[in-house]
């Protein structure tokens, strides 16, 4: 008999891990972007590529858009075209960051035009949440500054929480929007959203339907994540995750790939929450394939997170709990790590074979033919990126 | 004419910062704590020292004590021995982290007798309160867990809500309660309060008398002080600082000493955010002179806030929100660092004889003979220290 | 057939990892030292836990000392001691941080009484080392400053090397002198070794019976160990690692249990440098239990090295070297996770019972009695620890 | 009399610092690199650009240029140019990170075509020194991994060694080849020059034309920087600086912006080991001026290193020594704070009068009218930039 019991079946079974569209487009550092070939040239290319992972593992049901990179003229025939492929569109990202004009701010910009044309740029993204069927709308706020005086930090989290009021009064019932802090980068000295009490506050002066995102990439070193899901679900304010891994700063690797452990505590702490197929708490990725493939690079990252999810709901939580009630640290210790060192990849591919999947999806992709397919076929026109 | 202008100098004697008694006593590392002739052996002791900084600064009017450390038989006592030196008993201190009970926590403790107990060395602390005139109870936790799987965060988050309700309830009209974070140490896998975001929910859903305790050395490395510090004022629950400095972790040592740049930063948010010799925002020292003499210690660093608060009041705040505006960023930069790098140690030197006292405090107390007249006097007994 | 092949079976039978003495006695924090039942007393009860842990692993055949807490008046028969219990004694550590006169400093201090004092204090212990029949010296330096201006840090690493020398004349034909670096703690501005290239610069430059021990705890946040582990055997200078783990700083915690993929890389470079089993490379735990059981952690430490040892050696080389040879980030990748997610801990348990062991060490010593016989037995006296 | 005794005067003359063409070009994140009006369109326009921060300021004989960003058909051309202004074309920075054959590597790449072809770029660059009458070429590795089992590390560093052999064995006798070390960045898992010790093993065995080269922004959090700088002296093997300063990661802001303080000790042991206008010692700025004006924000980086050059000097070494000597903690820091906290600005604005230099070179640069002047003329053309 599998490992893995019908009740984790049942969790693993519902599971969605929503793609962000960027990710199929090229990513690097200020030093360099490498380019690949049959990297997308449009939206619809990228959701394509986003299908196949879904196609191969039934992890990925939904894909992000980021405007204005994956601005089109009619949403409504992207949103056909995601459909045609089994997915579907979902959170709508904001950029703040690229204009001549936020060069010193947006949402926070002491110039009333600057900060209305942010505002509007809000407002227009939750248009094409209409149109796309969105629910959230995700805030990353690049704002900041560099040089210690060069902003006046205390009027700008004013001018924040105004601009948030205006974008937050624009929702619609069943919209939601999601403040994501970053702990530095692109701004090197004050970061206006940079931790997540900030974000906290922000959006627990807006309402019910302002949520945190919590980025694992956006923290201090050291810093320890799965206290801060406990929090926040304990809260009820997290609204979303944006997983990726790193050893450094925002290294936007692939989810798991820097330390699994650190995963798999913060997933196991988001089943003790609650969190787990919580409508409430979405899982999404959010990273950089700088220089390996990013198909692979996708099925890989939501792989790591459905392996965790399944090590992490292994965990013997009546055992835990009898260990901790007494006191005993390496019974304790032993129960969770337990769990952590339990290789479920055999009983997954089983149960994906069970499923009409591939047992083993990277694999399948590789075989499938579909990278030689798109590098032949994606010929010139620009390959997407962020056009930083 | 002095740069110091009428409205600095007003600002400069209202300024009082209290001094932590256990800083006259010895504490050291776990791998030594040296000592050192002339230091105290009992609460008297201490106070006396404290007075001394006092004496020589007119910066340091109150004192910080310490329970069980300064424990005595009679507080009215011990507070009458205080104002004849001329200081007054300020905030309790609270310690679970020394009796085998809380080996596994306090007031997070998941055994009702432990927490039950730790709770009540938080009532009689404000009974204490209640003799020695206290207004502020300060509660440092150590409490957290050194592996995972050890400790049950959520619960234990829950339960320490739970105690400081119980807590809080016990306070008098005029008293309150502020809860200090700490990023790490003693436990070494997690911390039960261990960022602001932590200790502002918890006292949030207190009420208006529970206030947030800034400690300057109790963050991830990189952290952004400065900008709690706004943004603690700007929710109106900054509560009081423990100043010190460090290099590394929660090294304690002489505030200012490590990042004199980032002291200014920090007393600048705390002027901009109205912060400055407000009731409601204390200011408190938390050092620890291992291996410098201790009342010379205490001195140079209420000499050190006082020095960085006379640069952060001299900067010209016009002429920095021009520049803000003019998204001039040298221009605003270099208006910060112009009142940072003025020298105002002579005209506080002048300032200070036109109020009575040495100018040099450092030198005045040298040559005062005390620090030879204690080492000479406290001979026998037990030197006074944590007791870990 | 056993995932573990007959040549990774030979490996894993040569591996031997040496206990400290000092894990055995209490340890702490400089907030609290919590005691537990059954703590030794002397440098015998702490061998004799230690050879619990071997005689329940066969992982751990010898002990190291510390001079002075396990000064005994035979060291030969202390040594009889420990063989009549199938351990040897290994090596000496020295201590020049608890002595009042090695507060500012010992084998760098400008004092030449003191840094004469620090010297001889090597010595005996090299004469302990002839009784002992250690072959390794292991210097761990306390050594630094706490403020800036307080030493001359040139000066100090220039006296360092001579008195180095002094020592490193007095080592015999088989012995060796390994210099220990560390980032930060008890000195809280500058470290005199802090970090492996001054470690390396220092050691480089006595002989080549001069090696560097690398302190997995001892390192800046986010510093690449393997990499040093890599360079420092490529350059044929790692002479010992001390075991531990953290998620901050030095925080001594069980070996593997902070970041089990960092010890599962560095072991693999271990291999890959041809440092496993290398008589030239020591294993070394250096932990503080200071809220788990002692023996039980000890025991839990030496298996967890194990365990990492065998997923090192599980590392698939060839298909790991043709997707590197290939570029192919993902597949290489791979190759890598694969070793380390396979659950190598049934066919350990398997292997240990064909050998006469315990399928189940912690269970087998939990079964024993032996922590209820000591917590009986060792009744009165003064519990060992650190002295601090 | 001026605090600036003639000896320190003297020191002031002599020092020169280099500037980097490539501060002029636009600069930025992976997010966004904004431009600005004036920017120069090629290496010529960036040499009268840095020749007018020397106008000015007198501290920037030379300029540093980045092969291939600043390839002119005429080196000799370009050469008589920067004379003209009055400046040297200085250190020459070789670029492996940008081609796309350099994805995984280059001096390290296990293709020896690709690492053929990156050392013969460096051989070009030394043609390009011959032509130019460069002493220094500075070799700064991008090369690294994200993702652990990607490269063969150990194989990396000994590939290393051998290009760097090749490239050393072509250098003129008064030439000499500077290894930069970097923390991370673009590497996210491993860089395969991250620290001082591995730069100095790699130069160390390669002769004695070659040095380290020590950016401030490339360490671990938490790093003593001085620390390094010393022992690099004490080895002989400090080659260069690249300054810039940082409050994360690498920021390239401007030097002494973040942390003013430890801009002091650094140069404090620049001067301590006989590094001060010292030929082996290169002076480098190394920035990035994304948001600020390029021309006014190196202006400002000179006048930083001069400034807290002058305070280094002001130090009072005997006394300093005096209080070491005792012990005396507070007085040997209170001797080093008292010339950090002289505001030496006064007396260099004087002291440039007396050499017919503006006193404030900021004002006066910003009111000579030039960067109109550029903003004007510099109209159409491709401004220059990195072209990541």
């Amino acid at each position: 008999m599998s490992i893995l019991t019908p009740d984790i079946q049942s969790e693993l079974e519902q599971q969605g891990i929503e793609l962000p569209s960027w990710a199929f487009g090229n990513s690097g550092t200020r030093f360099r972007v490498f380019a690949t070939a049959g990297t997308p040239r449009d939206p619809y290319e990228k959701i394509a590529d986003a299908a196949k992972v879904n196609e191969f593992t039934k992890l990925a049901p939904s894909v992000a858009l980021h405007i204005p990179w994956d601005k089109v003229d009619s949403y409504e025939d992207l949103r056909k075209h995601a459909e045609d492929l089994g997915v579907e569109l979902g959170t709508i990202n904001s950029n703040t960051f690229q204009d001549e004009d936020y060069k010193f701010g947006a949402l926070t910009h002491h110039d009333d035009r600057i900060r209305r044309k942010a505002i509007d740029h809000h407002l227009e993204c939750i248009d094409i949440m209409d149109a796309t069927g969105s629910r959230d709308l995700k805030i990353w706020l690049a704002e900041g500054s560099n040089y210690p005086g060069q902003g006046d930090m205390r009027a700008r989290q004013d001018r924040l929480q105004e601009s948030l009021q205006t974008i937050y009064a624009r929702l619609g019932e069943e919209q939601r929007l999601v403040l994501e802090y970053k702990f530095f980068e692109p701004a090197f000295y004050h970061t206006d959203v940079p931790d997540w009490g900030t974000s906290y506050a922000q959006v627990a002066s807006l309402g019910d339907k302002a949520m945190v995102c919590l980025d694992t990439g956006h923290h201090a070193p050291g810093t320890n994540i799965e206290f801060i899901v406990m929090q926040l679900l304990r809260l009820g304010k997290l609204g979303s995750f944006d997983f990726n891994s790193r050893f450094y700063a925002d290294d936007d690797l692939i989810v798991g790939s820097a330390d699994p452990f650190q995963l798999f505590r913060i997933i196991f702490e988001v089943v003790r929450g609650g969190g787990l197929n919580n409508p409430d708490v979405a899982f999404m990725l959010d990273q950089c394939h700088n220089i390996e493939d990013k198909i692979p690079g996708q099925i890989r990252s939501v792989l790591n997170v459905q392996e965790m999810t399944a090590r992490a709901l292994l965990v013997d939580r009546d055992a835990l709990a009898a260990a901790q009630q007494a006191n005993d640290v390496l019974a304790a210790n032993a129960v969770f790590m337990d769990a952590f060192y339990t290789d479920v990849r055999p009983a997954l591919a089983e149960w994906r074979e069970s499923r009409g999947l591939a047992a083993d999806p990277m694999a399948a992709y590789a075989a499938s033919g579909y990278q030689q397919q798109i590098a032949a076929d994606r010929v010139g026109g620009v390959q997407a990126g962020w056009g930083a």
